[in-house]
């Protein structure tokens, strides 16, 4: 819905020149801001090149944020965690807060988008506090190079802390993981079948681990919750940055206990300062955002290739039969796009 | 090592018609099995040509064993358990097994290589056990294409139970995971620093954890590992095949508790063959590798071209820099590519 909103609102004016973005970020002018994402976001040729030229003088404004993904199944209460800590940020903290949804499914459901603004209507309301629903996947890097860049244009215009939700299940927990310096696992207590909707490898990503609905009757269950998780994440490897995971509870509902996601990110910032992991760890993701565009753009060129569409799916199917060795269907497929 | 003798000895002789060898599998001619290997393994275009035949020869009788694959940091008593399992399945099981190394590593640590087959003494002379060293990566699918393919010959060959055991570390139990049935994680009693060899994710892998080493003082050190780690699995979100990951602790050097494993795999055989989750993987395993050896070839295309190789190591620089977004720098190579 937004998302035709802005389009709209692009074609009913003109491109201004990419300066004129520019300056409008840096000045912290969030309507400009969300303009410029929408040219991000877009497909439109025209677009593409003005986009390109705002990330180009936004690139060396950026870098000075701390990005944050934030995971979760639904009903973990993810939005309403975001709106606490959102706003103990900018509250207390006198930070800017931009919070960026991403969904790889967004094209399909674009019904969700309008609903993380409705959802936390104390933080989008807030001068410091900049907000905005997820990308469709429309271009080549898809929802993570719009998602990527959207980053880069809000620390460009002054956010000191960039909140990355994931929409929906599927592969968006790492696509995130790959844009994020800290990883933000939520969890309520009581185990069990919640665990159903997280896919396996999702707690080893994480940072921190938040159980959340440590209210009420839930104290005692999340306190036990905790420990577990305490125990299993010690039962894991070591990160190479030196970092040791964290477990805590907190009620996003009654604002309790929300503070100490603040001390944790802090002690998480000054270790992986200390030992430069936090830098080598943006170099690594630019490096891998890099590899992976030319990876998936160079497969679009095989797999659109006409010679390769015609003999794929009745080689495939011999493939998964059995009838014949995988690595040399596979060959057959590459000498055909070779002549 | 074992790899030049084989070479030498091929060389030394004629190479015969790809039926010759597989007569020879098919009687369960352990010295024509592991030429035929050889030629699986050789990067000689007469030798792929021969032994493409070969395999095509050998699909329709493969399929019929377990697969299993064995991991574990070194010094967890991967050899001496992996001997005292495949005697228990050869005398008490009568069963024919094949154990195969992968060592992504093997080119450059050739001495290992002929390691295997002394540290297995009891097993690699029993009549029913096949000790294959581990392959080299000259070839386009590299070491997994060699290795899958070995069992398929190993299987028309009439073995039950193939056991691949990784060698070194990397990205070798991936590799595995991806060729087996079962994956088997050994473990020692206190965990911590013996753990930084495991890499974050192989735990959530684990069909079944063994704790080798439940010996003398060492037995309770175990039994407790045991709780932790079956605690800790508890905690990850359930197979999808239904499967209930195992731990389990035993003695490899005393033969005590091997029996264990053959309980275990016939639970898990009997589960995933009910829900046809076992044909399903299979299947799955062969469309991976099929999807993945195409995506290492057309790479190969293009970062072999060489006007990206012209360009690639200072875009890639300015990249990491932050001087360019990785998307952009990506579309220039891939226009240079297709130009």
């Amino acid at each position: 819905m937004s998302k035709h909103i802005h389009k709209v609102h692009l074609k009913s004016r003109t491109i201004h020149p990419a300066a004129y973005y520019f300056e409008g970020i840096k000045s912290g002018n969030r309507t400009i801001l969300s303009e410029a994402i929408t040219l991000v976001e877009s497909t439109n040729i025209e677009h593409e090149k003005v986009a390109e030229d705002i990330i180009e003088l936004c690139l060396p404004l950026s870098g000075n944020s701390i990005r944050i993904g934030v995971t979760g199944i639904p009903g973990v209460g993810k939005s309403t965690f975001i709106e606490a800590f959102g706003l103990s940020l900018v509250e207390e903290q006198q930070k800017k807060v931009a919070v960026l949804a991403i969904d790889p499914s967004s094209e399909k459901s674009k019904g969700s988008i309008l609903g993380d603004k409705t959802r936390m209507t104390q933080l989008s309301s807030h001068q410091n506090a900049f907000i905005r629903p997820s990308p469709s996947a429309g271009k080549l890097g898809g929802v993570a190079e719009a998602t990527r860049e959207t980053i880069l244009l809000c620390e460009a215009a002054g956010y000191d802390v960039i909140l990355i939700e994931t929409v929906g299940v599927g592969q968006s927990e790492i696509t995130v993981k790959s844009m994020v310096d800290f990883f933000l696992l939520l969890m309520i207590a009581g185990a069990g079948d919640e665990l159903q909707g997280i896919k396996r490898g999702i707690m080893e990503m994480a940072d921190a681990i938040l159980i959340n609905k440590a209210d009420g009757d839930n104290v005692k269950k999340a306190e036990l919750a905790q420990q577990e998780y305490k125990n299993a994440l010690h039962l894991f490897p070591p990160n190479k940055n030196g970092w040791i995971p964290q477990v805590a509870t907190c009620s996003a509902l009654n604002k309790e206990n929300i503070d100490v996601l603040h001390e944790i990110i802090d002690q998480f910032v000054r270790l992986t300062n200390s030992n430069n992991s936090f830098k080598e760890n943006r170099k690594k993701q630019a490096k891998f955002w890099f590899d992976e565009t030319i990876s998936n753009a160079i497969k679009n060129l095989f797999y659109n290739d006409p010679k390769i569409k015609g003999e794929l799916i009745s080689l495939e199917r011999t493939v998964i039969e059995g009838e014949i060795s995988p690595f040399k269907a596979a060959k057959k497929l590459i000498n055909l796009f070779k002549n």
